[in-house]
């Protein structure tokens, strides 16, 4: 493909293409599938696509005034998120003919905004730690596209759809769009429904949305009326004061990340940023092992009724963690709490001292392989801290792998945030043209 | 009925006659039915019952051998929880029709410890503030049984089901327990999945369940796993240090709730038991405005899909939720987040200092009509605080209804606080007997 077919158009560009007539979702949906086509059998981001039931969407869109900010714009599903017209199999082997009655709460928004739901993307099984997706890297197929939000971070990244839905429980949607060149958000922790997303943890699972620039985010942002969002202001980039934070676990980054955040911030001091280090206090290192607490203590009550049904054939990861391999305690998980509450409350005053928060978005570029999905060391604390993330690229690494970085907020700071991340993207981002060429070569 | 029926005992008294051959599921089932139909033209506890189905779960389970402590038991569950079998329609005008192919986790794990699902109780539409429940008060139909768990509690106080499940948001799980005469369950938060139980507010809502003996909610704890409660202790009523605590809104306690809390001090005291009052820490007043702006802050995103779904038709007090009528901002919804942080850690330290906490379960007897459900103060700081929470019956009031008290412990003490609740339940509880005379006659 040559890059001028309409499935690499960003979601903004493809809504505005459309706004000025210049574009049906008709004509977008099939270059998506057409790109799908091509290459899912090496991307393999998808579970379900139905080629008819899409363009008959998009088509009665077409006939439709629209109805709101995504207006006939494409959106993958992560396959732990209820469909009524789709299976929804949590890449579990025992879902997989299950066919939910009704659309989990975000995917009702984003149909009620406009969009036309593309298909169903491949998932780590229940999006914790255990069966992997079938999913591969768009850049290069011996590595993963990170998980568990696998095919949708693949699928944007390869072009095959301008919007997917992931999910974060620890880093599963931030790092995957470090690996695949793209940008994401991470909402602030309550600000979108997760009724009929399979729940791990209450206090951690947060929805989130892959796009190719950060207008994309927006749009869907705006379809969920994240507060400030219908009206965002973007900044000079000129003064800006932008916090660089290694974040107490920089002894796990690899080259990627050192790469991707050194050229970040030589590239914002070029653009007249002001950036200095922040070195969060002692405690924030004791937030992974508060983290790995949370998750197992509340996994372990998520997943009984799974292990119950489905006993010795739950995947073993699964199993463990049910049965407290992990050895979760009442004290500990107090403690866990009780840490996260603190710092939560610091992180916030901390962050307010500047415009944005620079942070790593994966410990460097894809690992080889499908069965290691990637680190979440640097998306753990934020995930617990109920901070926005916007994921932006950086650099492609060593590996020629895309590597990105991520901007950080107080809680509930994401229409700012958004509007920061819209004044940097250009700065930081200098290879999305880059991306474009590869991609459409491959 | 003369009260020797056998949907006149209690779950862990049915167990028992099931274990030991006296009785069969299929005939504790049938006499439930039979209380039922010739209770609910009042009563109107159920949206759902399908006799043929409950008697054939129940034939099916007297077949096998025993699976859990549920074994033959029957379980009403709130109409806001997926059945698989059954209709959900959150007492919503827009989902009458609406079937879930799955169940609720925690319906999955109450059948697969053995429990049969006898139908599903009215509920405030999606148990939160607006159209009310049919359901009548079994003492007096003039009066409500509370809300949202309405038919939960109507059905559990009616001898027509030793158990069924509720969800306690603000005040809606225990409050109903004690405008019911029964006993509930509000474990600590987190501990129960929330997998396919509609949603109002992640760090709120919360599943329990009813029963009328401590024993009852042992069982169904057990099915859950609740840490510790495999093996309980029930210690000597003599020398237990109980803390009164009338809570910074003591002001609002009516009749009722003064009665209860007075007649339970006196009697624990009678007891052996050492009485001493708490008083919280000033701040701790603001909670129920801290819990206020969370339920309405959350409760937007939660019903944000419904809104757009079902535009004008959506009832008034839920449009005005997601219309954000309430006032609700970032700022100020960070800092009710804030307050409860705090307020859970001091609490637990201050429970920490006795066996348990006495605290009033309601403001006093329910009200008259069917339209306000009672007031939530004595239980929004509860909730707000992820403490477990066990409701008692403690008198018959004034009007000839009945009201609790609860016992609260610091997170995650469940199985600690259980078995102070079962030695203390007939020391508090005195009117068992009459409550089965007067209903057994009604």
């Amino acid at each position: 493909m040559t890059g001028a077919e309409p499935c690499f158009l960003t979601a903004a560009q493809a809504a505005e293409a459309i706004k000025t007539g210049r574009l049906t979702s008709e004509a977008l949906i099939r270059s998506c599938l057409e790109r799908i086509e091509a290459r899912d059998p090496v991307v393999k981001a998808w579970l379900h696509v139905d080629r008819a039931h899409a363009i008959a969407q998009a088509r009665e869109i077409d006939k439709r005034p629209p109805m709101g900010p995504l207006h006939g714009l494409p959106f993958g599903v992560k396959d732990i998120m209820d469909t009524a017209d789709m299976p929804t199999t949590y890449n579990s082997p025992a879902w997989q003919s299950h066919r939910p009655t009704r659309d989990a709460a975000c995917v009702g928004i984003v149909r009620q905004a406009g969009a036309v739901i593309l298909g169903k993307t491949d998932t780590v099984e229940f999006a914790f730690n255990s069966r992997r997706a079938a999913s591969t890297n768009p850049y290069n197929a011996a590595h993963t596209p990170g998980g568990s939000s696998s095919g949708s971070g693949a699928a944007v990244g390869d072009f095959q759809v301008p919007f997917a839905f992931g999910t974060q429980t620890a880093g599963s949607h931030i790092r995957p769009a470090s690996f695949n060149g793209i940008y994401a958000i991470k909402p602030s922790w309550g600000t979108v429904s997760r009724e009929g997303v399979h729940m791990i943890s209450a206090i951690l699972d947060t929805v989130g949305w892959y796009g190719r620039s950060v207008e994309d985010l927006v749009l869907a942002a705006q379809a969920f009326r994240l507060e400030g969002t219908g009206a965002i202001a973007v900044p000079d980039v000129k003064g800006l004061r932008i916090g660089s934070c290694e974040t107490p676990f920089w002894a796990q980054a690899e080259d990627g990340a050192k790469q991707a955040m050194a050229a970040s911030v030589e590239r914002l001091r070029k653009a007249g940023a002001v950036v200095e280090e922040i070195v969060l206090p002692a405690h924030f290192g004791d937030l992974a092992e508060a983290h790995t607490m949370i998750m197992y203590g509340e996994g372990r009550v998520a997943l009984h009724d799974e292990y119950l049904r489905h006993g010795y054939k739950l995947h073993p990861e699964l199993r463990l963690t049910v049965e407290n391999g992990r050895g979760v305690t009442p004290k500990r998980l107090v403690e866990a709490f009780d840490l996260s509450d603190i710092c939560r409350k610091e992180f916030d005053a901390i962050a307010a001292g500047y415009d944005a928060v620079l942070a790593p978005a994966s410990t460097g570029e894809a690992p080889k392989g499908l069965q290691n999905v990637g680190n979440w060391i640097f998306n753990g604390l934020w995930t617990l801290l109920h901070t926005p993330c916007i994921a932006i690229p950086a650099i492609l690494g060593g590996l020629g792998l895309p590597v990105g970085v991520q901007l950080v907020g107080p809680r509930l700071s994401d229409a700012r945030l958004l509007g920061i991340a819209q004044a940097l993207q250009s700065v930081i981002d200098t290879g999305a043209a880059e991306r474009t060429r590869l991609l459409s070569a491959a």
